[in-house]
């Protein structure tokens, strides 16, 4: 049986996407959870066995791959080493600068352990670099673009809810329709951090608290709303509760660029995602690199990788003659 | 040096595209250009020397990739096995339904010559192909969409110049709008042939020829026009040459998907190109995968592959340090 065995580390909104995605992967199977919480408290919903951490050794031959759902602030700059020197995994690890030194780590307890790890995987970093590095590739004469939302930032509702006064908080990044016209017109524009997006902000304050302070907090903050044009709704918890309470995102990556005489030809490649749950289309590209992850190993490759080191086919369940025959 | 030494077999408008291309690329040399006519004749911009069909084998060493530059109908069929005899190699054969059997026997080739051969490079095939498969891969439960156009369909160009009476022509193909935006709104709804595009075509009739019955003709076409909603422009030679000389092309691919529970959260992956130029467009994605076929010999692969078999980081110019830190 090449049924690929797959367990989650953490039971977060990353865990339990990836709980429902391995449902649409015939071709794998979840054997089980693992957690630094109480076993006891996690109740997956399919019923799947619940481990805990100190457990995750003696199943090194019944796991083909982890999938590890923690943050990067906390969990993955340490469990990803840690766990890659017993599984071939994926992780989600998104804090871009410190991208080198992550990789370098795991790297060198995968090629000890000889399995492979996948760091970095989801939309961005992960399919997005995926479209910037194969246009650079095409267009090498050219223009990069990536614009974030319509989405909620999970960063800068935190940055709000820090401020005191705020009972609770939401905000939507969204990129501005002007300048997606004039990056997909072809123009190459020079755009400043101001043009490419706007904040809009959902605040429920505490009683009392003074919202003229709040409004003037969130706009001046340094680096997540004073750059931007910000606008500051007030609302009550129930209405965040109700029109709010989704993770939606997306955004687009642009490459346009000339060839040709003199570069007379332009072309712009436009690649947009469009996502009702941030977490769970991250979690469809874990799975993916999950079952790249595993079969890399199984061909004898080991150390770490990321999207830009797995051949696409290994991400796809069919073999190479049924995707050359459907969808080349 | 590790600079790579390039071929170009065939100097219409792909090999005229591909030199072009080439400039853009520091990290390889154009080395000489081969065809099967008299080379005395092919006059290449950049003064590169040409060379017969029948001189080829003799730049086994010089001669790092070659890129084929002819068409899929009468060239590719026989000559990318041919020269997959002696060299690396790239071509963008794109008869789908013949793909299987060309691979077949290029992989053959490419196995025994112990070079790496990569057929069916292009934008499809190739980058749509690859989004096709990046789409299925991620969200298993959903549909895809292939659109093309607004853009010139070369075989549909031929297929009204061989009406009687008509003295040249260009077909456009135009997505549907409204398509579009049902597939961009989630909707994934069934859409019939006539409901994905329509088609328009600039004709110029001969002298007295009856235009009525050149429109009907173009009308009534099987395969080519029955299907669509078709209109027919009639034009002077000098109004088509002057308004209708470019190549344009484009399209999109969409993957649109549910995830979660019920399969609520519905996800749309959109990639759009939007080409001045079809053929410099697809030169610019033979010579990333050429690079990437001289790189993965150079590591000791070999055989016939396709872009899903091409790590992507085997296409850009720069090393995994330098794609991690500034593109993942």
């Amino acid at each position: 049986m090449n049924q690929i065995k797959v367990g989650i580390v953490g039971y977060g909104n990353l865990g339990r996407g990836t709980e429902y995605a391995l449902e649409q992967a015939a071709d794998m199977t979840l054997a089980g959870i693992f957690t630094r919480r109480d076993p006891a408290s996690v109740r997956p919903r399919t019923g799947v066995p619940v481990y805990t951490m100190e457990q995750v050794e003696r199943f090194q031959d019944e796991i083909d791959v982890m999938i590890l759902c923690g943050g990067s602030a906390n969990d993955l700059p340490h469990q990803t080493a840690e766990l890659a020197k017993f599984f071939n995994l994926v992780d989600s690890f998104d804090t871009h600068a410190k991208i080198p030194e992550h990789f370098e780590t795991v790297n060198k307890a995968s090629l000890e352990s000889k399995k492979i790890s996948v760091i970095s995987a989801g939309w961005d970093p992960g399919m997005f670099s995926l479209n910037r590095l194969y246009g650079q590739a095409i267009l090498p004469n050219g223009a990069d673009y990536t614009f974030w939302g319509p989405g909620v930032s999970q960063g800068h509702s935190d940055a709000i809810r820090r401020i005191s006064g705020v009972a609770d908080a939401r905000q939507y990044t969204i990129p501005s329709e002007s300048a997606l016209a004039r990056v997909r017109a072809g123009e190459a524009p020079e755009l400043s951090v101001r043009e490419k997006h706007t904040r809009e902000c959902y605040v429920v304050s505490e009683d009392g608290a003074d919202k003229t302070a709040i409004e003037k907090a969130i706009k001046t903050m340094p680096n997540y709303f004073a750059d931007y044009d910000t606008t500051v709704h007030f609302v009550t918890q129930t209405e965040l509760d109700q029109n709010h309470a989704g993770i939606p995102h997306g955004g687009v990556v642009f490459r346009t660029g000339t060839t040709g005489e003199n570069g007379k030809n332009r072309h712009v490649i436009e690649y947009r995602l469009s996502l009702d749950s941030n977490p769970e289309f991250t979690t469809g590209v874990l799975v993916a690199c999950a079952r790249a992850a595993c079969r890399m190993n199984r061909e004898g490759m080991s150390g770490c990788k990321t999207v830009f080191d797995i051949a696409p086919a290994y991400l796809h369940p069919e073999n190479g003659d049924f995707l050359r025959k459907n969808l080349l």
